[in-house]
């Protein structure tokens, strides 16, 4: 069947969106986020300065919009990783392991002026995203904590903070490999004290 | 024996200066940092402007060097309490709780004006006390995984940085009930596995 007309230009929208959020960060990546302007944007992208302005009022504007995109795109993933594992234990791992990659990951942005741009002013954005992943993996503690998979002495919401507090070392860690054994440790202390 | 009169003009001054590093933090924290003046200093302290000018050149240099006796303090602390343990295991535990109990009272000020004005412009200085305190860990967790008290399946230097990131979340727990629950899924983490 045939798209109707609007959904075409819904998807047209869509990608001409993406591919501007795409150039700039780009372009922020290469020249520094404050030395980037909406005509090097709309060159990059092949469209006139006119339709950027219909999509964006600034440079800021798109590199927030290219952070929400980012942050939306990473629960979804972790979102994913849960669906697909069965057991609650195997599904706290594999979501915990997501995460640490996806942390280990992104490393590179925090440390440029990128990364610096964008943390100095979406806290908000950014609180409501770290919100939203503490309810994640504190569904999935409790749930482990009730079949034995995971310790039931500590309260799961402060289970949850040492998770995520742990795996933020993967941010400076040097390899995948050392990100694993960093899940392993983390892990070790999730589970049940076996005295 | 009498002091000498050099040492007792040393004492004296030792005196002064930490008196003006209280006073001024007090300050600083009552009023915001960026609002504190050298007079409103010296009346607290009880000495002419004069004399505060001879010790330090503005406010600024003051809060730094109150910051730097802070961390010293935090790091003489957690010296004295590995000193006074023996065997490596119960060595590490006792320092990684006094660590937590410190990061856990510390909140307050990291929320503050004072803590934010402290943190933009001491980046050196806590990276230093920051290499200093992981040195001293790591210390520890190769004694300990030394005589069977901590796995030695990972790095040391990896399991150092689990064991700093894992007890950061100390900061954000609301009592110290909680931070030695912390404590002891993190030692979870740190321990053998036993399979």
């Amino acid at each position: 069947m045939p798209k109707l007309w609007n959904e075409t230009i819904e998807a047209h929208r869509r990608d001409v969106r993406d591919a501007i959020l795409d150039s700039t960060a780009a372009l922020a990546t290469e020249k520094g986020p404050l030395s980037v302007t909406m005509s090097q944007i709309a060159e990059k992208v092949g469209i006139g300065r006119a339709t950027l302005y219909k999509y964006f009022p600034d440079v800021e504007a798109i590199l927030h919009a290219w952070h929400a995109r980012e942050i939306a795109g990473h629960l979804a993933q972790l979102t994913e990783v849960r669906d697909r594992t069965d057991r609650p234990g195997a599904r706290l791992e594999a979501v915990l392991e997501a995460y640490a990659l996806i942390t280990h990951e992104s490393h590179g942005h925090h440390d440029t002026d990128l990364g610096a741009f964008l943390h100095q002013d979406s806290g908000n954005h950014l609180a409501h995203a770290h919100q939203h992943l503490h309810h994640m993996i504190q569904e999935l503690v409790t749930e482990a904590a009730g079949v034995g998979d995971a310790r039931d002495d500590i309260p799961p919401a402060e289970l949850t903070r040492y998770c995520l507090s742990a795996l933020a070392a993967a941010r400076t860690l040097p390899s995948d490999a050392a990100v694993r054994r960093l899940l392993t440790v983390t892990l070790a202390g999730v589970r049940p004290p076996q005295n």
